[in-house]
């Protein structure tokens, strides 16, 4: 079986990215499709019809992670999945997350329509709440999931009792868990994934950053998620009024915090040339123009695949002068993560398929983190990345031509035919 | 009867303060109350109940500016005001604007217990929304009162019916004229404060700067409101994913926006001395810690009493290179005031009560904006400052000592009287 090539349909794979461009669409060229809303529903209800279509059982777990099986021929009752998930970011993009589940029917329907023998059972699968746009933190889902097998030190993060009392971030009131119990999804905790009954995970996904293209590559065959850390750093000065109080009496928080964000720039530049780090989210209190603010909080996200580098960053943070501007300085680690290898076997087959595809390649890095990352502990994992225009993620302008979108669907096809045929 | 000195109640009106300090508490030891309010109505009701205990005329016009009126001896109908407001910024003092009010009480209280005759009409007056912390701007109802008589290049912005339209900027739907038509207090255009029918204004309020406490000096004899320009500056990035695009790739609009801030810091710092400027408010999109900024605002606010030095402001900004860090930089004036003068006899007269008084005081400007300042383009206007505890104000910590708040009261009642005995 593993010389000969299989190939899924651009035609219904450009449907199916049509399709679900409609669930959340924010007519900016992107979509806002949250976690549990209206949006999710009813991308997953297009997800269902597909499915039923071509004779899967489809049930949900009690996370209402939902899965689409198509029976095996073997004796072994253990199941390959393919994973991603539907939710998105506000105004985020029609690939983020989306493809990797379109990309999962798409070899269901092509196994269905070529009649493709196939031993396991093989999964397409839906992870609710990765983005964790509404409710904080992403990869809500697999990280609840794979906490029995998370290394000690993370799971203090990852409990799922508190996971599930996640507030929204829209009201501060509403839970994670009231919504989920009323979504249509919401199905029985028997279902979830398991260490037992699954061999392995896939996970195709757009590579959200600008490596593949500019380096004239189609397929990313990933073999590990970059270890990160995140901080926020607090400045506390002092508010008064803009027109009355003379510069030199002043402890102006948002001032001293650029002062502090430029040299930790500068700081961080010195260190290895393939760091990245962002300051994205800024808070500033009480944010009025006519008053000194007396306080501005901002979060800084590091991330290196080498763990020492990370070591250097927060050397860094943590060494950050206590005053600027007369203001004090403090810090808090958020969280942070360690390089995640992916499973070397899983990353042969999509090599292994992108090769006989020739398909033009690279190894990469996965800077973003993924469901894929959490359920590596628990099972053999990889990922698919296909190539990002400009890189751009995470808002309207994300895409990802149909071609290549077809040839990451092929890829998946055909490494996971190959699991399918070495895996007991 | 100009060298007869007469002094208010020390403490009725401390019993005032503690009093008021209850409309809006925010337990933190300042207050919240904004125009239009629960709280806002409940500090009128006080206003109210204590004016009429003295038999004074009580109405309100139709910006809800309420007054109460003590009746005088002489011919004259031309009335003499004393006003200032009752709301407040978000978690702002206990003496901002109320003090104003509460001396201005304190005189009509003190002037009905002690029986001394006056020739005109005495008036307490309430501003409504002097704060402008729901609906901006600030100083709404005095700068639709005195539309007419503001310099030509200032209409534009304070047209009656552009600020009666002002959406609330907690849901950006409510207007202030909704809200207002069912406040209370709603009163009849025909008794709104005029030129024909007032003779002159005080206002006495705290210094909200740390200069009278510096100099040891208990009174401010406030001689002008010092000119001003606010900005908004605009930088345009591009939006990406934190962990996936490389740092040479970027155009983070927060980190041009640190740039240029520290770039106008070092800038203006080479101007006057006295300048002031501040950056209260800063906007970032989308503000997720995981995306790059793609877009940051902040406001610029500089004030000096020299309009040639807030000209060197303007030329600074207006040169301000047009890149920085990759991201376009655009700037826009919001508005600015030019220096405004009070009155020279009422200053005198405020001088005069001070040195009768023998308090320590000198001439002071006020940097932040005042209803006085609008008012002095219609009627004869000045103000009185007392000190501000560290400067501070627009904060819990905003504080004046009884004793100060007693010596002010003390100065407006005196100052009132020989205004009341020259005035025609």
């Amino acid at each position: 079986m593993s010389n000969k090539i299989y190939l899924v349909s651009e035609e219904r794979l450009a449907d199916k990215i049509h399709t679900f461009a409609r669930f959340g669409d924010d007519f900016c060229g992107g979509i806002t499709r949250y976690a549990l809303s209206k949006e999710d529903e009813l991308a997953r209800d297009e997800f269902v019809r597909r499915m039923q279509n071509i004779g899967c059982e489809i049930y949900s777990d009690d996370l209402a992670n939902l899965y689409a099986v198509k029976k095996g021929r073997g004796k072994s009752k253990k199941k390959i999945v393919m994973a991603s998930h539907l939710d998105s970011v506000k105004n985020g993009g029609n690939y983020d997350g989306v493809l990797g589940v379109i990309c999962a029917l798409e070899v269901l329907e092509t196994l269905h329509a070529q009649n493709i023998p196939h031993r396991h059972d093989l999964v397409a699968m839906v992870w609710t709440n990765e983005e964790g746009s509404l409710y904080p933190p992403a990869m809500m889902s697999s990280a609840i999931i794979s906490y029995p097998y998370l290394p000690l030190k993370f799971r203090e993060s990852y409990k799922e009792e508190d996971l599930l009392k996640a507030k929204s971030i829209l009201d501060n009131q509403t839970t994670f868990i009231e919504e989920l119990k009323k979504f249509k999804y919401y199905g029985q905790r028997k279902n979830r994934i398991n260490k037992e009954d699954y061999l392995a995970m896939f996970e195709l996904h757009i590579e959200q950053g600008p490596i593949l293209e500019a380096n004239k590559k189609e397929i990313g065959v990933v073999d590990k998620v970059i270890g990160m850390c995140n901080y926020r750093i607090k400045i506390k000065g002092e508010s008064d009024h803009a027109g009355t109080t003379p510069m030199s009496f002043r402890k102006d928080a948002l001032f001293a915090a650029s002062k502090v964000l430029i040299y930790l720039h500068q700081k961080l530049d010195e260190l290895d040339k393939d760091l990245v780090y962002t300051t994205g989210e800024i808070v500033c209190h009480p944010n009025v123009h006519t008053v000194i603010p007396d306080y501005v909080e901002f979060s800084l996200d590091a991330r290196h695949q080498d763990d020492c580098v990370i070591d250097q960053v927060k050397e860094i943070i943590n060494s950050l002068p206590k005053m600027f501007e007369k203001c004090e300085v403090s810090t808090s680690l958020a969280w942070h993560r360690d390089t995640v290898y992916f499973n070397k076997t899983l990353i042969n087959y999509v090599l292994e398929a992108t090769k006989k595809l020739n398909y033009p390649y690279q190894y990469i890095n996965s800077g973003a983190g993924h469901d894929a990352q959490m359920i590596s502990y628990m099972l053999p994992t990889t990922m698919i990345f296909v190539p990002s225009k400009n890189g751009h993620s995470h808002c309207d302008e994300e895409f990802t031509s149909i071609k290549q979108c077809y040839q990451g669907a092929n890829v998946l096809l055909n490494a996971l035919l190959k699991c399918d045929e070495d895996f007991e």
